[in-house]
């Protein structure tokens, strides 16, 4: 576990919880009951030099930052209702580049439906930072992270790897495959893949009691750009596939078996699985006609809390 | 109209509103339905060089940001439910220093009932950035900005001005006195004060179809720190209260000679009126014993937005 992840699981025992707040710090998003009605609320910051260059489309940006909060309402299945934008502007921001990340914002808030009802905004001697909060509602139940069950299987909603070469500034919140998969009752948990897919699904085991996984290297679909940027190797784009960051696919677990119904949002690819939950803990990796399984150490994305970034920016 | 309400302007007409969006962009917080059930939310940064320097006690600053959009939502008539957290930390921020700033906001937090659900952290080469955002519900209607009558007399809910010695770190948000004013007919319309009593009234006036406002120069209720910033001259102490920033006192109109009920928060002074609404535009002071009522002018703490920063750092 590292800096972020023993930084969010201590600010769970920090802040503690309420009677009105049934999904607390440590999910991708949390839920909050108001006279019956769950909302449910999440924040993400994108910052210059972190998560963007200078050099990067301030309009993708804007969408960026929207659609990587509604991607952690989609992991939920929760259908997003509102936005809220915080800005804070470096000196000299041009007026030019504020209207195209504000375009960026509306372009995304308007696909999802989500109206920006309100926010700020602050000029500073630092870089941009475009902080966005987002609330919705649930159709259903609340996708929960900490669902899993040993011999459950494992899907994503779509491929890993390669999202440097401009997937993270154009992915699409799977939204309607969260609400879709939140009605089914042999989901039992997900989770939105921000940090990589080892990272994420390392997340979701240790939050269901400390399982494992065995992950099909034949069976895990790759981003094209991961290829590209492996050269064409694919053994290399799997190994990249698997710790990459900004994915924002869904990840979930289902009951061993028990086929999802027809029709809905799904893929074909998505229905089939890409591992499978073990009782007890570690990540291996399986290549069919190899006699020995290879353990894999959940590394990918992790914004440090601290001096030190652990990946340069895009 | 400055740089900050012209953007918050154009971003009501940039963004738009929805069906389900009661309230949206440019009151104190938004109102939002779901099922039935309205949701009232806002957000708000405090920055490093902005809100606070770098000698300010971090805890201090953590229940100022929390504190500040509370503010926010006693301003109309919410009773807070959740925070959210969003931490841009500098690089090589001292973990002492973290853990002041969260006992700050989870003091807030407690002391408003409100518990922080969930955040993000991230490193950057820029100043610290803490933006909450904020969210609760309404036990009676919405306490709305734009409600002004002509003929309504004003009233604050504390004294204005000095807020710089310290005020602007320990000021406790109105919140029982946004409920209970959001319950009474008589009163309609109500604001935050943290820009300045004169440019939020302006506001409040503008937003109620463009009103003016007469205030009587010896029932404004003045801090006891403007008075220590003025060397004791009341008179310059009064017209620094009129502009200072960061007050956090709740400023409304109620009806004209519609007393508001006994008992309740409301101090004795809260309820005897600091000036009238006139139906025509236009801010004046009247000083009591003079023959001619002096023309004011809108002017407080904007944040701009772009180069330059209009008033310096505290």
């Amino acid at each position: 576990m590292g800096g972020e992840r023993r930084f969010t699981a201590s600010l769970q025992r920090f802040f503690g919880g309420a009677e009105h707040v049934t999904i607390g710090i440590g999910d991708d998003a949390a839920v909050v009951q108001n006279r019956g009605a769950a909302s449910v609320v999440c924040c993400d910051p994108v910052i210059a030099g972190v998560h963007f260059t200078l050099e990067t489309d301030l309009a993708a940006v804007g969408a960026k930052v929207v659609n990587r909060n509604l991607s952690d309402l989609a992991a939920m299945g929760a259908v997003p209702d509102w936005l809220l934008l915080s800005l804070v502007l470096p000196q000299g921001f041009a007026p030019k580049r504020l209207s195209a990340l504000l375009r960026g914002v509306r372009r995304a808030a308007r696909a999802a439906g989500a109206p920006v009802v309100g926010g700020d905004v602050a000029t500073t001697s630092g870089p941009l930072v475009v902080t966005v909060s987002a609330g919705g509602h649930l159709p259903h139940r609340a996708l929960r992270r900490d669902g899993v069950r040993p011999g459950d299987t494992l899907h994503t909603s779509g491929p890993l790897g390669g999202s440097r070469l401009g997937h993270h500034l154009r992915f699409r919140p799977a939204l309607r495959e969260g609400v879709w998969l939140a009605r089914q009752p042999a989901v039992h948990a997900a989770i939105d893949v921000s940090d990589g897919l080892l990272l994420d699904l390392a997340t979701m085991l240790a939050a269901s009691g400390g399982l494992g996984a065995e992950l099909d290297a034949t069976a895990i679909p790759i981003r094209r750009a991961a290829l590209t940027l492996a050269g064409g190797d694919r053994e290399r784009a799997l190994r990249h596939a698997l710790g990459d960051g900004e994915d924002h696919v869904l990840l979930w677990s289902q009951a061993h078996g028990r086929a999802l119904p027809r029709g809905g949002p799904l893929s074909e690819r998505a229905r089939r699985p890409i591992g499978r939950v073990l009782a007890t803990p570690g990540l291996w990796l399986v290549h069919p006609g190899r006699d020995r399984r290879e353990r894999l150490s959940p590394v990918g994305f992790e914004h440090a809390v601290g001096p030190a970034r652990r990946r340069p920016a895009r």
